[in-house]
């Protein structure tokens, strides 16, 4: 079964949907067709924004759909990518997460990190996608997401959905799969 | 010759600073030597912000040193990658500019242009670097670019130095040799 793989930043941005766009065939390639992912590797530092960036995606994937995915948290033990043992170590762990066939969606995180992620991909025969999020639309949910308390955030996780999640997800997302 | 290949954004952000740091061999590798650069290509595309941030590398250029390099615009009439075609004009593109032995420089530009320039040099056996610069630098140097006149910076780059470029570069920027 493949694997969506996905990098991580200080915003949910795009996760929940590449992966719906993927699941629907709703995506700009040259024959699109429905991509039956049931699991979900979201790869990301332990910086302590992107912490809380894991716990949105969290709810939105507990709060608005998707329920029949898993997805499984790889926080790596740094903070940031500044050096080269720190691409490395992500290099290695994002190699090592991606089988063949697998999806990789580079939108999420430091470009040193989307990077590595891409070329990991394109090693091991994965396919490589980005999904747009116009961007006045991404700074509109970032604002919300901003006025969030952590522990309706963490409630939400637990599909306790106080709080309205899927405002925080894009209408107008593109989805592109590159290779 | 070894050249630079560099993705430009809307910041000059990082190639003035990647150029002399591998010169300098003042890079992070496991064994950084100065490496003897000539020439510099810079891919952008057509946006007008991008524009201008080309217009400020060359007039950073022309007046803080570095003045015995070439360095060439690459301009794609794009404004955007947001399209498989226009990712894919700019594969071709940064991929016929890359000799092996080259240095990419991913650092500035979407994060779909950096992947990009990242796979050409992987396949083509060039080298990836990229350079960080302090966020609040960063934001300094925005800051003070931001209040520049077009036609000041025009002049700048036919080395008509009437505003002092150089505070547009960073002090504290750090090369790494990612490959």
């Amino acid at each position: 079964m493949v694997k969506l793989v996905c990098t991580l930043g200080t915003s949910p941005g795009g996760i929940f949907e590449t992966l719906g766009n993927l699941r629907k065939g709703n995506y700009e390639a040259e024959n699109p067709i429905p991509v039956n992912i049931k699991e979900v590797y979201v790869i990301r530092t332990s910086d302590k924004a992107v912490d809380i960036a894991w716990k949105l995606v969290k709810a939105i994937f507990a709060c608005c759909g998707e329920k029949d995915v898993t997805i499984s948290d790889i926080s790596l033990q740094i903070t940031d990518i500044t050096s080269n043992s720190d691409y490395e170590l992500f290099m290695k762990e994002v190699s090592s997460r991606i089988s063949k066939g697998d999806y990789v969606d580079f939108t999420g995180g430091r470009k040193a990190m989307s990077v590595a992620a891409a070329i990991a991909a394109k090693e091991l025969n994965a396919h490589i996608v980005t999904t747009i999020i116009p961007q006045n639309e991404y700074n509109e949910i970032a604002q919300r997401a901003k006025g969030l308390k952590e522990e309706d955030i963490i409630a939400g996780g637990n599909r306790d959905c106080r709080v309205d999640f899927c405002s925080l997800t894009s209408k107008n997302a593109r989805t592109i799969l590159l290779q």
